[in-house]
């Protein structure tokens, strides 16, 4: 018997930063907000990481999540974008333990896995796979939002509140989550 | 005149992180703690995050610092080390936010030139500038405490509690506030 629960996800970025929260209820998931958090490229750094821990907790404060879904940043870009990466990644996963949450870290071939069914899929198709679910009305101009969502998804098809560390996200990749399983499993959930 | 205040200095490393509180009164500097948190390599990423976060809540929690003062990562690096580097700055600077604390950052070369006069200065340099000033019996066998003692020295020497982001960083590392000029303006504090 699946429990009610509040998911967060977040796409961390280094000047947008895209969230979501669902509600799933047995079968049942609803969306509940899904936004970006836009950092200006102007602000001191300090400035940034402030702004972005207090519109976190606000986020966490108002809709009371469970847990934290977040995406694992995609190696392979420069040295200076990993770090601020991380460090967006970090005051994310700290705003949570201020407040108590645990997270859970996804990489973005098994998000794209567990919505499309293929893990190469584009961010436009995952769009498309999250409006079809959740009925909204036009996708968002910035796809941090609906990658945001995509992270939430992902870990609302998991069984159990994995901790997911960046190893065994690597493992756990190839496990069966994908959209097509999920669907065999849930047929009630697809219209 | 100078005001009281406690400054926490971190060295933010990816499995160990060192820390120092001093404590400044007027001229006067005393070194209340240094030390450093390893952070296990075999642990997942979720607990590692999580006991990195809970160990510098609870140090800002007993020596209640006004300030944290941070090295900013070296460049240069991989990109695995540098996201892993700054997810350790994120969890360190939003503890610090978590208890209202604001952050100032300084890069490696500023840091060394404050306390040496070099800003090439090795580990072992900074670490021996330090113990003739604080007096301390013995180097530390991880650096990594002498070094986040640094910084916390670093920061006593400016003026005001500049927030400085890494684009100030490398402008203000050229203004004088080596220990040469320390020195001039401190004699009573140089034995």
């Amino acid at each position: 018997m699946e429990k009610e629960r509040v998911i967060l996800g977040i796409d961390p970025g280094t000047n947008i930063l895209g969230y979501s929260i669902i509600e799933q209820k047995g079968k049942e998931t609803s969306l509940l907000k899904m936004d970006v958090i836009v950092l200006g490229t102007k602000d001191e750094l300090s400035t940034k990481m402030k702004m972005l821990f207090d519109k976190i907790t606000e986020i966490i404060d108002i809709f009371k999540p469970d847990i934290l879904a977040i995406e694992a940043p995609f190696f392979g870009k420069n040295v200076q974008s990993m770090l601020k990466l991380g460090r967006a990644q970090g005051i994310c996963i700290a705003a949570a333990f201020s407040r108590s949450i645990p997270f859970v870290e996804y990489s973005p071939r098994k998000i794209k896995q567990s919505i499309t069914g293929n893990g190469a899929a584009s961010k436009e198709q995952v769009a498309n796979m999250l409006q079809r679910i959740f009925k909204f009305e036009a996708i968002p101009s910035y796809l941090d939002a609906t990658d945001a969502l995509a992270v939430a998804v992902c870990h609302s098809y998991q069984k159990e509140d994995l901790l997911v560390s960046d190893s065994s996200a690597k493992k756990t990749s190839s496990k069966k989550s994908s959209w097509a399983s999920f669907v065999s499993q849930n047929p009630d959930r697809v219209k």
